[in-house]
């Protein structure tokens, strides 16, 4: 849908060191990659108190105290929990091809999604999702978010941005996210007009967030486009299907320091832009998150984690845009569970050490622990690798 | 049964390459290899349309719409099987040792040995498979598949060549296969008169594939024989069953590249003679199906994923040639249930995100991801390392 | 709560022989950690008879017949425990902050603790450590100790030091444990004076342990600051909730031998000062008992294997500090089960080859087998690493 | 027990030569260690006829047609399957400190321990060994299967040499074991004079087999002795209880390559004396039976896979020296249940995929596999590790 348009290449230096790979076999080599349960952080300087450290991140001109974000998951960010999420301090992003913008009132879709069996979850979920996405509800459901006073944002995938994008920007978002299983910044179409993502993004008024990316090439070409923000990951809960189906992985410890590294080049070699990094997918307790911060990222967008809210529209199942795919579905409806208030999630109290509540007291913590006062910094924190570790 | 006859030795620089020796005791080393589980496939460039994409190959002088070859075991390939593979652009082996050439009508066997409990199931398959081969039904089956016009294919083992391959070339095939668990280009004998294998496939008016061989020596040496195409692997469904009785195992990742090297070398050596190279074995998803491809395979032959169809001869059991052994069986009758028509196996569209349903299209998205428009060029794409993974 | 003063940098000889770094990701390194389960002892020279080998340590004026200190958790260490402990030639430390100086008689509550079903138990634990601790209780309970005329010890956290410190010192202990999951040397608060660690244990008659400690660097501070021991690790049995909620994690086996390395070094620096080495949490059976020892502790600090005696106060249950935070719990009241009395556990015999009872004989047996006759030399055995091998 | 005497030291490039040392932490190294599990071999050259191939081998003046031996442990040899082995081609060796050297008749104790309730187990068996071993059975169980006409083979523990070597040697043994978890050939003592190992086999007439070593030093100072086999590891099936009790491990694949150079080294220094080695534990599959011949053991000593055998004394359950230990067992009685004759378990036929009978034939297609005619050649057969691969 878009294409390639002068990128320069990638520098020449960066590629040489990528000098961790190996040969799988003669003549076909491979880069050793490392999953967020592969590292863990060791303190080993300073330490200080919880209550000094500060949590905050900004993006664009909107700031936020806590760097959450809720995933575009039907079974997560509904219009209530969106605008939930804004008056915590996170930022929720609503799916504009989910349930809110197909059907008027999707509450008894919801209910019943939730109450499939397993085995009968995705073949449901396809029919459900056939239903035509209609412009006036992406309209409506914006609005809706609007008139509660905190920043709006959502979401559409690169197939149908074309289609949709200026029913959105009419509609008015403050944050525009571009997300899919892969994006890149060139796409060659035989079939219809590609979108030219940098022409896109510099002719939009909104900021706009894209991805998913998952390693330096990829990420770099997505800021060279103008992105305000690049997607880390291959999105939503949905790895190890899209492993399963497809033969495609990015270990996401190592996604993200690469993507990491495409910003600091990317800052040098744009006089100073700063591309935010939003860690996308597989972090399902608050260890992983708090590494992913630790690793590179600025801000973490978060699906099952929330979906374990008391009030999220999933009622304790939990499934993403990879599961309605309606001949190639690469992700499922699971059962995720209610483990507390989505305030109880973010900020505490915990009544259990599963990772799983008080997500914010636990990086404040551990960001104590190693001594760093905010989250820019806490970017530096040694890390210990542990592959062989049983988790 | 064969014997060597004039071969060069293989390139000293390629085996000073094979880099990777580790020390396993002193005096002992090893080379580090790898599953297909322990490699993903990383997209980083552009992308495409899936539809963009095309997924054919050619063997000799026949084309098929898909890289995908029904194993010769009998619970995925039967003669109707065989031609209904081949009316979807497949190509399937009939097993010319299997049930079908010993008896009239095996069908009500095939009844039995789905119905089989487990601990059962090896004796009383040892017991029927000791009934005969007759040359007669040999004829006879291939002469069905061919009255269907799609391509006719058979295999035999390196044992039984000497014995039935006229019947065969009689009957008429268009690709000879012969495949065993280990199969080398010198075999030393000093029972019988060995077969010798370059003679034997040159002498042969037809195309033969050839193996299994499991690393760059032994596939170099049958590709000197003239094959068309070489299997890659230790046979079907039977690779951890074949570890733990023999202690004789090689890691698909790595034997597929090293192979793949081999045809590099072979092609130079020779003047351009292109051998395919098929992965065989061990391919039990649409993920792993995808990564063989990656990592070199011009076509996979799959097992277990065509006996989950509901027209598999196994009933939603599988088994293979390692399983009938009279003394000495190195693999299983497996349930392995039954999940879709060949077609919707092969084609989609899938209702579970499994892997187990959709592999060409799965095969189409992930070259998708990458940017690779043909089968070929899709070899070269980037992959990653994680061996120390769950799965 | 205190604060650097005037530490010398850590040797830059040192930091260069953290060689083994791996790239995560661009950008992003790691050291590649080992816990003990990675780590074997070999034995490769002379054997001796077990008879003939000492297992006595020693910390400042106090020496111990076996190198095992009973943890400050309640648990395992009640006064009377503690008694048990010393008299069998162990070193018990009482929780100063535990359930003994918070209730006159918290036997009722230990039996509650024990009995309550696992969902529930860390909000009711939570609720019972919410009362006052009583500085008068601090000072009969190691009264107690005191009276029974084996060594006395008590435990703090770094967060109470200072408002109780006094108070322990007042009633007597011969050592003072200050534990905490991360301690450092240089702790910078805003909110209220920093105790200075170093002036502290300076001006404090009493020897000071203190931890934990997982590294080089953080151990040689704790140790500049005059502690006549360091506790490596991150306390207690908490080691895979403290990952799993703030991505935090030290492996055993590399904390304990960097922070032996500290040992030396610090030794060098200050002209003959030799700081114990105490590894504290994860050793569940003798076989990592001994193993730490084997890395450079001089002795171990057992939780889960002595919570598993008869006399245990946790009746079966164990739990520490981390599971009754307030808002972030990073541990569980684990069941443990009884396995033999105290002096089973730790002189035998077993009659069951599970590691859970029969410590020091299991000590004596490895050492014998390894050829050294007491702890100190034991620290030199050889190892081996086998980080793939299941357990 | 016994004592060094004048060994010369292992030759310095030896030592050197053990690279694959990896830092554990600062200051203290590792070697890396290899299971038989992380190992397999890896057809690459020529194939033959599995009937083409010997298996005997040949230590001292005593050949057999298989290179198997009977572990001295009561569940698996009794003087009736020590005769039954011996005519099948195989060597039994008696534990003389097992139950028939304490008990006329041992039968019924026999049936009592394979029928304890397995958390019973231990305790039950330490208390029928606490029996004290009679020199008179001794003799007599060596005269009963010496009268069969079989090689006659018996095991004693180092410990009890002194006491009962000229019992057995008068009752007449073809080859005397000396069998211990560790054995090394300088034992120091205060307590007792110690056995001069080195006299001691010089003095004997019978050739003397001796281990466990689990590495090149500790094996080429047994060779020193004058040993006529050294056995490779740590005895019987007990390897993760003792890697559990005492922190002791040494990796079978490692330690076997290892100790295969000591052999060639020694070899070299003697002028030309050939000591057997013979892998000792932890073969539980004919898989790994193979893999130790593969990487350089002379034979194998079976445990558990001849247990299994419906006339092994054990009757379906197993256990060692180690489980009976009077206060630190090392081992357990484990169920193995029962696979078929002794005769189907070394010869076949095989009527399951699971490793556990036709150990010959395994070995035999192994070797035909990967083109060896002898089991002496077959120790230079490639291998490919891969550790990180689930068994």
């Amino acid at each position: 849908m878009w294409t390639l348009e002068g990128f320069a290449s990638v520098p020449g230096n960066r590629l040489e060191s990528m000098s961790q790979e190996i040969e799988i076999g003669l003549g076909k080599k491979g880069r050793l990659g490392y999953s967020l349960d592969d590292v863990a952080i060791v303190p080993s300087r300073r330490t200080r108190d919880p209550e000094d450290v500060s949590t905050s991140w900004q993006i664009d001109a909107y700031e936020f105290d806590v760097p959450v974000i809720g995933a575009p998951m039907d079974s997560v960010t509904s219009p209530a929990t969106a605008i939930a999420m804004g008056k915590m301090g996170a930022l929720g992003v609503l799916d504009l091809e989910g349930l809110w913008t197909r059907y008027d009132d999707p509450t008894s879709l919801l209910d019943e999604i939730a109450g499939l069996p397993a085995e009968q979850a995705t073949e449901r979920i396809q029919k459900i999702y056939a239903e035509p996405i209609k412009p006036e509800l992406i309209t409506q459901r914006l609005h809706e978010i609007r008139a509660a006073g905190v920043t709006v944002a959502g979401s559409l995938s690169p197939q149908r941005t074309q289609q949709f994008y200026s029913t959105v920007v009419d509609a008015g978002v403050d944050l525009f996210v571009i997300r899919g299983t892969v994006v890149s910044a060139e796409h060659v179409s035989s079939g219809q007009e590609p979108l030219n993502l940098k022409k896109f993004i510099y002719d939009l008024d909104v900021p706009v967030i894209v991805g998913g990316a998952a390693n330096y090439t990829a990420a770099l070409h997505l800021m060279r486009t103008g992105a305000a923000g690049v997607l880390v990951g291959f999105g939503g809960g949905a790895v190890s299907a899209t492993r399963q189906t497809l033969g495609v992985h990015a270990p996401m410890a190592t996604a993200i320091a690469d993507v990491a590294e495409a910003r600091r080049d990317y800052m040098d070699e744009s006089g100073g832009r700063y591309v935010q990094v939003i860690a996308d997918g597989g972090m399902g307790d608050s260890g992983s998150f708090v590494k992913a911060l630790a690793l590179g990222a600025d801000a973490v967008m978060l699906g099952a984690p929330l979906a374990r809210a008391t009030e999220a529209p999933g009622k304790g199942t939990h499934w993403g845009a990879e599961a309605r795919h309606q001949t190639l579905p690469r992700g499922y409806r699971t059962t995720v569970g209610t483990v507390g208030s989505l305030e109880q999630i973010l900020f505490g109290p915990s009544h259990q050490a599963d990772g799983k509540t008080n997500f914010i007291g636990a990086l404040k913590r551990a960001m104590a622990s190693t001594g760093y006062v905010d989250v820019k910094n806490f970017q530096r924190c040694g890390m210990v690798v542990t592959p062989h570790m049983a988790q």
